[in-house]
């Protein structure tokens, strides 16, 4: 399973049907980009869902066929019913992993699984971005070298109100003087949760073939082993024996 | 500051009004007893606030003037106000300590911090647990030697359903054949959490000196420090300066 | 790779050779014992190593067709070359795996990575054990319900002077009344570390089909991944490019 | 204790004494500034050591008298003696204080408590050099703003070979395109450890006004608590009490 994690990739996909700048680099969704990207990596089962359709497309039984949750948002946070948000935390600490990109860190699901505010600086002047690994043995680096870099993105900085992160797979370095954990790794229940930080609307960056690649080994890492996804089953017990 | 926090002890004080076996140990409410123990440990300003008091006794004016706030709950955690939850989480966000007891590891404000369950196995045999020190140095075990031991508690046992604590302070024994990770601290934005497990109702382990002793350490650990609390200011802002 | 480590069982294999109580149990040393429960949950590439073969057996070579080394020490820690153990902290670091079994906790190699003394608390009554799994998606706990007892072991307890782990997977409860981190891991630079306490050589403890299966989950978790095995590679280094 | 701790400062004081740009800067040694520097904020008890001292001036009883040792080092590294080395480990897992400067990352006391090779990558080209504040309640970064900001340091980048962190309280930014966790936290044993990257000795940094205010803060909060230091107690032991 962890070879073809089974993934849904959710997008808001409000201002590609919007803004020209936009629907230039994504006319069909952020969501399809993303989705290809993946099925290039071979990955062969990648859904996607949106805000608009029913229950925002991620019902019950999506989310129990769902290995792997991959979530954009940027402007309508707020339209997230919150019933689903709370169907979606379930999810991860029952084992689904969760990829969270860009001005998704102030995802109302991202937001409820750190337990913080989440909030960074940030200016968006398209400047160039270095992304550096800091852990060069951790599968979501592989196949990255030291370092790459994007010609345009928007700046995330320092300070991110993130708990501390179980692992800084890559720290960014940006043209205009800032630094920012980029890509974090955090486990909550059973569940694994990669942060990713490229991604602004109006640059093409999920074109960009190292952030494909990051995207899909993130998928891979974060996809329940083969303990499966499990409730946690705590309850009232009794005493396992009588101690002799 | 850190040596005299202002501190409110916030009780549901619902079962002390309601069961003679949980009035007996505290016929004014365990907050009252909390208290008096950080009182007998030379802290000044302690007030209380309940659950039936208008906005849980925790208006925006008592938590700006609360640097730790301690936290009991059971029975009614549900009753407790969304709007005071989000109050609450902000004020720890920005700086205020908070001390979570017991079954207080079910409530909204504990779970909205953490983002998991927060679940737990329990057994209400009222056995021995013996605590074990193992952060002998952390200031929050300052005073307590290798281990101590209460001669009732309820039963809580691993797994618990809490994000890796920064720090384990102390880990549980208990007769029936549990562990439990007992006493331990989270950073959540420049607010500090310690979780402590000892404190059922129906018995008098808030009566408990070394119990008392542990408190009033966690409330001075937990106190901001010479920073004070302050919001996080991040917001759009222009390139620091242009690079020469 | 991942699911056919190469695999190196390294023992002192001392007081088999001496002691009939322990000679019962491991007539052809503790490293045969783990080769074989090894070779039964499927790796097919086991070799073993000990302490008077010249190097110790870990030669250069022999590390370097090693992904996964496990390390099992208890009277002749002081006799393994400091050069050894040289070689084999640098064969961690550039993404060997190390499985630290029992009294391996004061071995050189251990105390060298971990950087601390190491020590913790013990009798050797041979009371029950129970060992709970605090970590139930990690990996190394596949398979195991929520805990499992081993009859006769010698109690360790805490305070264990280690760092902080990065998980904690087993958590143990002793009969006498003592708790130990008994499964953690911990990663320094590529490698993965295990550490995992039960296996005292007057008990049949590695006969036990759960142990044996901790231990071959733990081989897997801690070999390279597709990243492979490689040196840090910091050196002086021009500016990457100037910046435009 | 906490507020006037007693500082050793520890320099291999060597090529201050031959290199005309160094002298410059320093003309009495670079641990005569830092001296200075820890006066300046109301320390009153603080000595230095060096290198060619007997003993390197780390006897027995200067560890003893000493709650927090400051270590600078660079070429000499080897010549430390390995006594020595072990002497300082001892204490710092007992509970001394520990601050770690510059190139000290390759020291053998850093190298020994962390298990790792602390290698990194650098460029002595003398850039800008900023230090964003990631943790902003951390007492380390208590009285700097968001950043400050140095106009020649020596490069330092990523991937810095340390352990997982346990709080990251500076990231820098280098003008060539690095980044680097420039003030980083570890506990050992009861030893409080902080790494600060800034001081190559052709620049001025220590004499920088916030510099000294980082390593006086560093310093503070290394120093033992109230629980003060004490060995690690573990042995053998009884069952603490027969189980009823």
């Amino acid at each position: 399973m962890t070879d073809l994690p089974r993934v849904t990739v959710w997008n808001e996909y409000h201002e590609e049907r919007r803004l020209p700048e936009v629907a230039r680099h994504y006319p069909e969704g952020i969501h399809a980009v993303l989705r290809a990207g993946l099925l290039a990596h071979g990955m062969v089962q990648v859904r996607t869902a949106t805000l608009e359709e029913p229950g925002h497309g991620l019902g019950e039984a999506v989310l129990e066929a769902t290995d792997v949750l991959v979530w954009w948002g940027h402007r309508r946070h707020a339209d997230v019913d919150d019933a689903v948000v709370a169907r979606v935390q379930a999810a991860v600490l029952s084992g689904m992993g969760l990829v969270v990109l860009h001005s998704a860190h102030m995802s109302k699901i991202f937001r409820a699984l750190m337990g913080t505010s989440c909030t960074l600086n940030w200016r968006h002047d398209g400047e160039r971005e270095r992304l550096w690994v800091v852990a060069p043995a951790h599968p979501i680096a592989a196949g990255i070298d030291r370092y790459f870099e994007l010609e345009q993105e928007e700046m995330y900085g320092e300070p991110f109100g993130i708990p501390t992160p179980d692992e800084i797979v890559f720290m960014s370095w940006f043209q205009g003087g800032e630094v920012f954990r980029s890509g974090s790794t955090f486990s909550r229940g059973r569940g694994r949760i990669f942060y990713f930080q490229p991604g602004h609307e109006t640059f093409p960056t999920y074109h960009h073939p190292l952030v494909q690649l990051v995207i899909a080994n993130a998928v891979r890492w974060a996809a329940p082993g083969d303990a499966g996804r499990k409730g946690w089953k705590n309850a009232q017990v009794p005493p396992i024996e009588p101690i002799s």
